[in-house]
């Protein structure tokens, strides 16, 4: 116990720690919007945008109706634990929407270009609720994985986040099948280039600005005293194993290409923050280096099997940088924490392993079920024509960039737009402003 | 009181949490510029940002030296309790700055398109030195709005801020006359789709992460204790309108068009915010429901109305996002307040409607005396000529994307040129590198 | 000494905002990512991005295991002074990073469209081992500048992490010799404008809120007692001189060309915050004015001389921005700085003149050595053909916009590829989703 009268001071700093915190993981959507845009041709960009604006929008709504109730039930609290309706309640009830928001996310960027809407919609309602509450009663909530004398060690979502997210997405991948003309008939896999390197790497860096928040940010501050320690671990292992993540996604993509590729470089950083967001609080600093490097290495390694063994198509590489590189850190932790952190290394790789475990198994079935389910019922996927079209046009009616690229000559609206229907401003009549209009007047000057 | 020494740690608290505060505050001019700039033509796009780099330049500047003076004086006390020369005094002016700059950029999104810049960084002088301090003199400086025992409540400028802002777009986008060819001789209007999605929801997201701060930022930290259960209150709220406001908006659109308009979900998410930002530290966790639901839903329905029935040719939809969705909020007050906050609904609520209806009557009044001062004198609107050939050449002799779009044989610059005057280089005379050079430079390789 | 219990707050307070001013001055990189990017050609873009994320990568770690040592040494302590590994000496260290990668990142504006990717890391890796580590070492570890009573004053950077990034850039561009087409025979130069001014905006304006990080993070909150009398001080001068410092630009320009250009006032804000960053904390608030109104000023100035006259290609005028600048606000110091912050005029002027100029001199020399190594080993610049074809290519084997612009025909990847090789990617083969594919199938069904 804090000297009294400090006591307010320290509520008062851990607090506004966890807002500024929350705040900065929120800011990770823009992020994730901003890498899947990037990542998906310019025909699916609206439709990648809006998912990610409905994720957050009806997902926080359900985990703040149902979803944090679950988790504090499954916790072994009771549903109250978790439906708070009173003030620093509301704090720590935000902090655990923006995680829970993260998981939700990463599954967008896998299916992206042939998911209907409402399918992604439908299981994000579902994931918000359920099944992600389930995965943090188990875990934060319960700490009901362990072994011997050890529980399962997930700092700030390694696994319970970004693991869970990556499964959940290569899994969603898979039911749903491959975009068309991904591969040939003999098996061989196209590659389907993103439609803007620049966005790509926007996002990236957005999402590595809220990882601070993500892996600093759950760090308390002041304890019994102040926490100083392992603030400065957090935020040195995030650091480094960013770096070294980048680096060694680059150098593998180097060796096998003789091209640094750019996509490779930023999607390997991310998998770096991955790597150690299950582990920052009690890894040694080579340990740093190690957990990213192999957490970058392994990008181009596992995105290859993904791509040509399994053959999921999943989009914006998800599995690799948020499941495989989840895992691999949370497993790791034995091996490269301080020795002052693990009493017996056996006893904590094996919590470690029935935890990835678990989550995993979880995870595949309720997403398994949820997406066969939508697909036996012809509603996970849009037609062979919408999604030769675009799913902006058929999902949205708009068009993201009206006056550039291919589809100059197909009308589209900006979305604000009066009391006309979707079809009579396609087609046209006179009360369109179209880019041959815009074109003729042009030319009428010039 | 505090505990004496206490003290010392709640002032350097509350002070770092308002400088964190304006700074994400600062950050929706990032914010507004990607939001205005996606949702204008590609022609117009450098001046939309010049625009929004001038608001902050220009007007934090008259801010500093005549507007807070102003808005201390109209309050109640004199000049110079605005004009302050001491360190902290600095700290809540920078606060009170970014405050200003949020109303004053929302304007620019209305007069996109057709505005000199001119009468433009005009309006925004006087804005920032006169008619926004008059507002807040009025209301956060003076409390010279209330009824009854009721004081006008906007705790971080639901109205004050967004509806402010949203008015004086309306009317300056009513006296400016619409683009050319929004309407045709039927009075039907034209849709002109904005040239990027993606920065128009990059925007969105940037000012969402900002917002936080604009409205958790504006609760103290430490007052007699920890005033948790405030900043708790202010954040869940905040998230929850937001959430619903995109649900809202994109339902209506939805149930009108049968698809979900990506532009109507983002804004929607906007207006949200601006729906509950006069009152989230007072607002139920079911009133944040109703009042981001209402809020977004409007915002179709008075985006149309403004469209069609007044034809007021709003660019950006500044209206229906901030300025009758900080209405709403505002005089939703009373209804949706837990108990312990109103003492007498109607007093409450009559106090709402005259503080809103003071707000509006000196805003329309001063920004239409301005841009019909400058529409008199033949300085509010660019030529014919200029707006067909778009802003950016017209008046800041740069093209946003010289290698892109329908224009790519106008020779343009970046910006940063020596001692040539802009038609030197526009006449082109070999010393230009113009897009024709460089793909016959290609052609030659290939 | 403070009332002993509070030590914890403040300890607690003063880490966790050092810890925000990190993250802030971080998401600098995103913002000289996207400046840089916005101001370079499509076919460069890629390459601009990857420099930036190799930057920070390869940087952070050469600073945690070499430059934070050399800077404790050459500080006059030890090696071990700087390597520390204990948890609040990492977050010192990760305090230090961001300023250092902000020197490096620099650079790579000035040299964008011709250096070869290997040279900029392999300098990079110098400049975070050694080169900036010096300058550190030589002023904030070891106060080694000075004359008479006074010290070399630089608050945060604006000589130390600016002016050095600006010297070494314009050094480094001088020895690569100008891009291709950049200057005619006759000596006179050509404008080769960037490829998106909307990237560039977003740039400057992500920048100018890590500023906030950079300038008033770099005041602790509590020494003996709260300091908000400089928090206040350095967050007012930092936004006057901000806005100056675009209004000066803004205005040269306008008096030289009759128009508003977007791209100067961008970076005359700029400007404005690196002439500012040296002397926050002691400036007036008039002094703010100056410092910034001129710090815009020069920098259409000093462009144009570094254009027409050095004739050095600083492709992002980083050399103006960062460079010059730097200098100017350094220089100014005791001029415009309250009367209680400076004994004697001349001494500090003094102090200030050999500051530059050692600082000046040793990026000079390290940096000339350095790149004119790698240029008499042909390493430092890509092949013309290389050049002409654009470094995204055959520096990384990426399109950065495969479906829009002029070169719509070439077969680009989007980075995640399985075990192809680039060049069989490249030859096609039907493997390749090209974007004459997709029209065609576009085609078949309309």
């Amino acid at each position: 116990m804090l000297y009294e009268p400090l006591q307010v001071s320290a509520d008062a700093l851990n607090y506004t720690w966890i807002l500024v915190a929350s705040f900065l993981i929120f800011f990770m959507h823009a992020g994730f919007a901003m890498l899947e845009a990037g990542q998906v041709r310019s025909k699916n960009v609206a439709n990648q945008l809006t998912k990610n604006l409905l994720t957050w929008s009806v997902g926080v709504t359900m985990f703040f109706l149902v979803g944090a109730g679950i988790s504090g039930l499954v916790g072994g609290s009771d549903f109250a634990a978790g439906f708070t309706t009173s003030g620093t309640g509301w704090i720590d009830w935000l902090y655990g929407a923006v995680f829970a928001m993260t998981a939700a996310t990463i599954v967008s960027g896998a299916v992206a270009g042939r998911a209907k809407l409402r399918a992604y919609v439908g299981y994000t309602f579902l994931l918000a609720a359920v099944i992600y509450p389930v995965v943090t009663g188990l875990t934060w909530a319960g700490s009901h994985i362990s072994f011997g004398g050890a529980v399962f060690t997930d700092f700030a979502g390694g696994m319970i986040v970004h693991g869970m997210g990556g499964v959940a997405g290569l899994t969603a991948a898979w039911v749903l099948g491959p975009r068309m003309d991904r591969y040939n008939d003999d098996g061989t896999a196209n590659v389907i280039p993103g439609h803007s390197m620049t966005f790509a790497v926007l996002g990236t860096l957005i999402l590595a600005f809220g990882w601070y928040g993500f892996n600093v940010g759950t760090s308390a501050i002041i304890g019994e005293e102040f926490l100083g320690a392992q603030l400065g671990r957090v935020a040195m292992t995030t650091t480094i194993s960013m770096a070294c993540g980048a680096m060694g996604a680059g150098l593998v993509a180097w060796f096998k290409t003789g091209k640094v590729d750019t996509l490779y470089v930023a999607n390997g950083l991310l998998a770096g923050l991955v790597g150690i967001t299950a582990i920052p609080h009690t890894t040694t600093w080579w340990g740093a280096f190690v957990v990213g490097g192999l957490a970058g290495a392994q990008l181009p390694v596992v995105f290859g099997f993904v791509e040509n063994t399994l053959k999921i198509d999943d989009v914006c590489a998800v599995f690799p940088v948020h499941g495989s590189a989840g895992v691999l850190g949370t497993l790791l932790f034995p091996f490269v924490a301080a020795p002052q952190f693990v009493d017996s290394v056996v006893d904590a790789f094996v919590a470690q392993v029935i935890g990835v475990a678990v989550i995993t198994a979880w995870t595949v079935v309720a997403t398994g079920v949820v997406w066969g389910a939508f697909k036996a019922t012809g509603q996970a996927r849009v037609t062979p024509q919408h999604e030769r079209d675009g799913l902006d046009v058929s999902e949205h009616g708009v068009e993201t960039y009206p006056e550039f690229g291919e589809d100059e000559g197909v009308v589209a609206d900006g979305g604000l737009v009066g009391d006309q229907t979707s079809s009579e401003r396609r087609s046209g009549g006179g009360t369109v402003v179209t880019n041959e209009n815009v074109a003729a007047q042009r030319g009428d000057d010039e």
